[in-house]
């Protein structure tokens, strides 16, 4: 199960383009620089309800992307299956191996 | 250098999920089923000049959509390193790099 503080952060990651200026910049504050709900108020000058219900508002938004696009899942599922890959090519112990490994990681992580 | 048209329908492949109903239905006639703006028109009972405003600014929405997030020119240049890490993991010629390849290719095309 994907904790959901992670996985605000990867929907972040992910769709965060498709927020607003303000809306990214609240998320970034409170999901990436964990301030609290307080400190984003004061910075701000704004309350610390409207902190809180931009960032629900976010939430849902970038779920809601994600129930549409999948990207995050798709993700976390390539993740996995790159260990296997990983796997089996450091067993071939070869030169092309390690270095397609290494254009595939690139690929992956682009 | 992409042609407009193809590129419409790889932006559909990624987006389509994300325009409304009706843009979904009016783009997938026009560019997936290759119906003309008349066909559609009749098809739907709306007018030919609807029709075309509907495509027009779906194709905004899903440039929009592409220019945020990029995930056809992700797409393009993912197929360009597959055929590279391809050569690669095919000039080994044993059996563990046909198997990466292998899960390396539903891998991206998932």
């Amino acid at each position: 199960m994907v904790d959901s503080f992670n996985e605000v952060i990867l929907l972040l990651d992910f769709y965060g383009g498709l927020l607003t200026d303000k809306q990214r910049l609240i998320m970034s504050y409170h999901y990436e620089q964990d301030m609290s709900l307080s400190e984003i108020s004061e910075e701000l000058h704004i309350s610390r309800q409207a902190v809180h219900d931009v960032i629900k508002r976010s939430e849902k938004v970038l779920k809601g992307y994600e129930k549409e696009l999948g990207l995050v899942e798709r993700f976390n599922y390539q993740k996995i299956k790159m260990i296997e890959i990983e796997i089996l090519l450091k067993r071939n112990n070869d030169e092309n191996s390690f270095k397609a490994l290494d254009m595939l990681k690139e690929l992956i992580n682009m």
